[in-house]
């Protein structure tokens, strides 16, 4: 089985190599620009690694894992706008409405979005692509939740928001495999909201605490905007309590599988340890 | 089988009972206000008239129909966005963005395209969803044109942008229903760019010559934005006969299919005699 550094490369050359429809034209740059601008890759990589702990090989869930990155992305150029979180910054350059302007940015959002669709399609079976466009209404859902609900949340609110905005396409990532290999979704469904969660305590913590150079992004973007997040609600300290929580349940879950899952684990303990 | 009108008011009725995703919340309003806010329908019914030529019920093609819709509908709400066209009216109402703001406004708009994706991947064959992803990229491809294009085109790049714009997913109207249908392209795919060519031809002399309570919308707003259409680059009168030819060239095409066309036939009447 490939470490998740392996399974990264092998989808940061899929992402590179990726074909966009001729008609696009020019938008195509826009595209690969933030596609490609760095990033970590952990929906992809989560996708692949959940494919070969269920025995398939990495090159028959690397599409879907793509899409998932596509959709991530996405949502990124979509968020940062003017309109909705007005960040200037992404992964270290300029977010794509910055460089591009926001016309082209609202495009190459919708485009990323149709791309990550024909990809799935690809597949003969439509069940990975209906995971897919559930996660993303999920998704959508959350973004809602979160530019309506500004200072308001509480405890269960903020818990409903980062299942749907972050939570979704993280469980999504595992769920894409299980749909590419056939197999029952029970165990897995679990093991991805967990995941989720994890993540996004851990990114709330590291909006807290991290470095711009760090990030790639502006620090404390959350506490300045009044969002409500994990330390915001609880305190550090009360946050990287729950993150271990998650962490542990997460573990759980891999030991009830039935399946070699010493990478996920790995890629776990990456989620947890990450300081990006 | 069914006439245009009988048609319109079974994709109506879908479209007003249409099941959105629970995860939106709130933001259903905002998918179900730029969606049933009338319209024409000419994809839908357009659709469900190709799937009776041969000889589906109206059934069988309807959800490929309302995501047509779906997909057109999402391109008005990101499309009259201040950062693209700036339309503060569509259909004779107040633009997504004007009634929820722009935030709600690009996140109903995403919204409306995932939920297209999630219609047409409930088929058993992803060929239905192949079709719209395609068409939709293009459309895409089409709107990118139209933006960084603005008063340079010629002929022959006004035919381009038309076609992907505007053509790709009136051509997808039909190639959906064959796609459901399962038969061979052949012929349809010809008879979708030309019905595209037509509607365009005939939307460029509405803009010139029509007013706001006929269109709904604001009139004029190509020759005031400097766009080169079929009016402003051959005349109103030369515009005129290019609508002619173009609706012989779609009697030619159905003449030559083995199908019933006769309601396709009415429907291209109406696309052609129109007023708004």
């Amino acid at each position: 089985m490939r470490s998740p550094d392996e399974l990264r490369a092998l989808v940061e050359a899929r992402l590179a190599a990726l074909p966009f429809a001729a008609e696009l034209g020019r938008l195509e740059e826009a595209l690969r620009y933030s596609l490609l601008g760095g990033g970590k890759r952990i929906r992809p990589v989560l996708c692949l690694a959940t494919g070969e702990a269920l025995g398939r090989p990495p090159e028959e869930t690397l599409d879907a894992g793509c899409a998932l990155e596509l959709v991530h992305t996405f949502s990124l150029v979509h968020d940062d706008l003017p309109a909705l979180d007005d960040d200037d910054l992404r992964r270290g350059q300029p977010s794509a409405h910055v460089r591009f302007g926001e016309d082209v940015a609202i495009l190459a959002g919708d485009a990323l979005l149709a791309e990550a669709f024909r990809l799935v399609l690809a597949y003969p079976t439509p069940e990975v692509g209906r995971v897919l466009a559930s996660a993303t209404l999920g998704m959508i859902g959350g973004q809602y939740l979160d530019v309506t609900t500004d200072g308001e949340l509480d405890g269960p609110g903020l818990a409903e928001l980062h299942a749907l905005k972050t939570g979704r396409l993280l469980q999504a990532s595992v769920l894409c495999a299980t749909a590419v290999a056939g197999v029952d979704e029970r165990g897995w469904a679990e093991l991805g909201r967990e995941i989720g969660l994890l993540f996004q305590i851990v990114d709330d913590i590291l909006d807290a605490t991290g470095t711009a150079e760090e990030l790639g992004k502006t620090p404390g973007k959350d506490e300045a905007a009044g969002k409500v997040t994990y330390v915001s609600l609880y305190g550090l300290d009360r946050a990287r309590e729950f993150a271990d929580e998650a962490r542990g349940r997460v573990l759980d879950c891999l030991a009830e599988l039935d399946a070699d899952t010493s990478v996920l684990a790995q890629l776990v303990d990456t989620v947890r340890e990450r300081r990006a």
